[in-house]
C-alpha cells in the first residue's frame, strides 16, 4: 500500500499545502486562503478539510498517511507548541493536538523559516548534509539550524532566528525586533536598501544607481555591471553576513551554509562579498563549511513539513 | 542483574575514570596517567587495562556494561571521529572503534568540554532541562550546546566553540587562535586578568588591585569589596559576555546557560554583570534564559561521558 505524507506551510494570506510520496516526491500541491478573521479560528478547520477532500479525490485512506508535517509563521518548541502567531491572529496552542484532534492524523509542528531549512536538507540545496544552516535573505533575515539532520527549534521555539544576531554594536537605527544593529539591518533586501541610500547620499556619490528606485536587486544588478559604490555595499552586507556566520559556526559548525530569499536571487554573486568576512572570523576548527544556494524557492517549507513528519 | 556505565574524560596529564550506574549514581571513580609519549599509542590501551582491572575487582561481567563513553581534549564530530588531539599527540581516528576493539564494550567518544555540558544537563547546574548551553570561563572560554537533550557535536567537531566567537571587531591584540577579539580574550581568566591590568595602567587609576598579583579571583573579591576599577572590569567582562551569550541566544535558544570553569568560582556576583548586556541585545523571542552555576566540578567530565554512551 503506498505511504503518503502531506507538508503543510501556513502564511499570512495563503496556506501552501503538498501531497508527497514517502520517498518525496511531489505528487500535488495547492493553495487555500488563510482565513485570519476571528483569531484565525478557521486556519485549522479549513486545512484539516482540504486534506479530507485530497484523500477522496486521490481514493486514498487515512491509513496511507504517515502524518501531516506543519509550518507555522511564528515561533514553536520541540514539543510541538505555538508560542503565538500575530499574523495569523492565534496565542499560545498545542498545534499536534489541535490539528490531530480535527483529523484523525498524526501532526507535527515546526517555524516556518525551520521547516524551510528542513525541505532545503532533505531535497533542495542541502540535499546529502546533515549539518544544514539555511539563511534566508528576504525583507527580513531568518534561518534555520539544523544539527546531525534534527531541527534545533530552541526552547521557546526561537532557534534559527538569526537576523537578530547583533553584529554592530554601534548602529543607532532601531530594528523591527527594538534592539540596534541586528544582522537583519544590513542583510535583508530592506537592508542592502539601506545601505545603497546611505552611500549615495554622500555628496559627489557616483554609481548607475543615482536616480534609480533602489532595490536590492538593482544593487546586486549595479554590483555585476562593475559599479564601484554597488560594490562598497556589497562589501559592507559581506561583512556584516559573514561575521554572523562565523559565530553561527563558532555555536553549531555547520558543514553547509544554504542561502534563499529574495536577496539570494542575485546568486553566486554574493558569496565572494560573504566568504572574504567569513574567512577572517571563522574559529580554525570550522573553517571548511560550504555556501550554496536554496533550490526548492516557495516550497521548501511544505517539503521541510513533509520531512518533519516522516523524521 | 545490575547494568553500569563507565564514564572517561582523556587530559593532557591524567585520565579520570568513573564507574556508574545506570541512574547516574557514581560508585567509583579514579584516576590513571596519560602516557603522551610515541604519539599517546599507550593512552586507549591504559584506559582499557585499567577498566578490565575495575570489573574484575568489582566482579562485575561485560554483559553488564551499557558501554563506555570517552571525553576527548579535541574536536569530535557526531560519529566519534576525532580531528586531531594536540595535547594526546593524535591525529584523526575513529575512537569509538579503537578503544572498542581494545575492549569489547560498546564506545562513544565526543569533546571534553561537550560531555561537561552533558554532564551538567544530567547531574549538575543544568538538571532537569533539555536546552543547555554550557559556559566554561577557565583559562580560556569553552562551551557545549545541547539541544532537545542532544549534544551538537557540530561537522568537524567544532560545535560549542565558542570562545572564539569575535566579539571585538577593533582589537588588535591576537588570540591563541590566530584571529583577534574573540570572547576568549575577555571573559576567560586570562581576559579577565588582561582587561584589570589595561585599567590599572591608566595614569591616577586607584584600587585595591594595585600592587597586588592581578588574578581573576582577585579581581572579583575586589568586585565583592566594591572596588571601583574592579566593576568597570566586570562590567566589560559582562558586556562581551552577555552579548556573546545573546548571540547564542538567536542560534539556538536555550532555556539555561550553565558557567563553569575557574572564573565562574567567583558565584552568582558575575550574573547582573552578564545579564545587563544579555538582556540588552537578546532577541525577544529568545528572553528568560535562565542562568545557573556548574555544580559537578572536574567530575562533569566523567558524568556526561557516562550519560552519552547512556543517551
Amino acid at each position: 500500500m503506498e505511504q503518503v505524507v502531506f507538508g503543510v506551510d501556513i502564511g499570512g494570506t495563503t496556506v501552501k499545502i503538498g501531497l508527497f510520496e514517502a520517498t518525496g516526491t511531489l505528487m500535488d500541491k495547492w493553495e487555500i486562503p488563510t482565513r485570519t478573521e476571528e483569531d484565525g479560528k478557521e486556519v485549522l478547520p479549513d486545512i484539516a478539510k482540504s486534506i479530507e477532500a485530497k484523500l477522496s479525490e486521490k481514493s486514498l485512506s487515512k491509513e496511507q498517511v504517515i502524518g501531516v508535517g506543519v509550518g507555522i509563521p511564528g515561533p514553536v518548541d520541540s514539543e510541538g507548541i505555538v508560542h503565538g502567531a500575530v499574523n495569523l491572529g492565534w496565542g499560545k496552542i498545542d498545534l499536534d493536538d489541535a490539528l490531530g484532534n480535527l483529523i484523525g492524523l498524526k501532526v507535527k509542528a515546526a517555524n516556518d523559516a525551520n521547516i524551510a531549512a528542513l525541505g532545503e536538507m532533505w531535497k533542495g540545496g542541502g540535499q546529502g548534509y546533515k549539518d544544514v544552516v539555511a539563511v534566508t535573505l528576504g525583507t527580513g533575515v531568518g534561518g534555520g539550524v539544523i544539527a546531525n539532520g534534527q531541527l534545533i527549534a530552541g526552547f521557546g521555539g526561537g532557534g534559527g532566528e538569526i537576523g537578530h544576531l547583533i553584529v554592530n554594536h554601534h548602529e543607532t537605527v532601531s530594528c523591527n525586533c527594538g534592539h540596534c544593529g541586528c544582522l537583519e539591518q544590513y542583510s535583508s533586501a530592506t537592508g542592502v536598501v539601506r545601505l545603497a541610500k546611505e552611500a549615495l547620499a554622500v555628496e559627489g556619490a557616483e554609481s548607475v544607481l543615482k536616480g534609480q528606485d533602489v532595490t536590492a536587486k538593482a544593487v546586486w544588478d549595479a554590483v555585476k555591471a562593475g559599479d564601484c559604490l554597488a560594490e562598497s555595499v556589497a562589501d559592507k552586507f559581506g561583512f556584516y553576513l559573514g561575521s554572523a556566520l562565523a559565530s553561527i559556526a563558532a555555536v553549531v559548525n555547520p558543514e553547509i551554509f544554504v542561502f534563499g530569499g529574495g536577496v539570494s536571487n542575485a546568486g553566486e554573486i554574493m558569496f565572494p562579498y560573504i566568504q572574504k568576512y567569513y574567512d577572517k572570523a571563522v574559529f580554525r576548527g570550522c573553517v571548511g563549511a560550504k555556501f550554496a544556494l536554496a533550490q526548492l524557492g516557495n516550497d521548501a517549507g511544505i517539503y521541510g513539513a513533509a520531512k518533519l513528519v516522516i523524521g
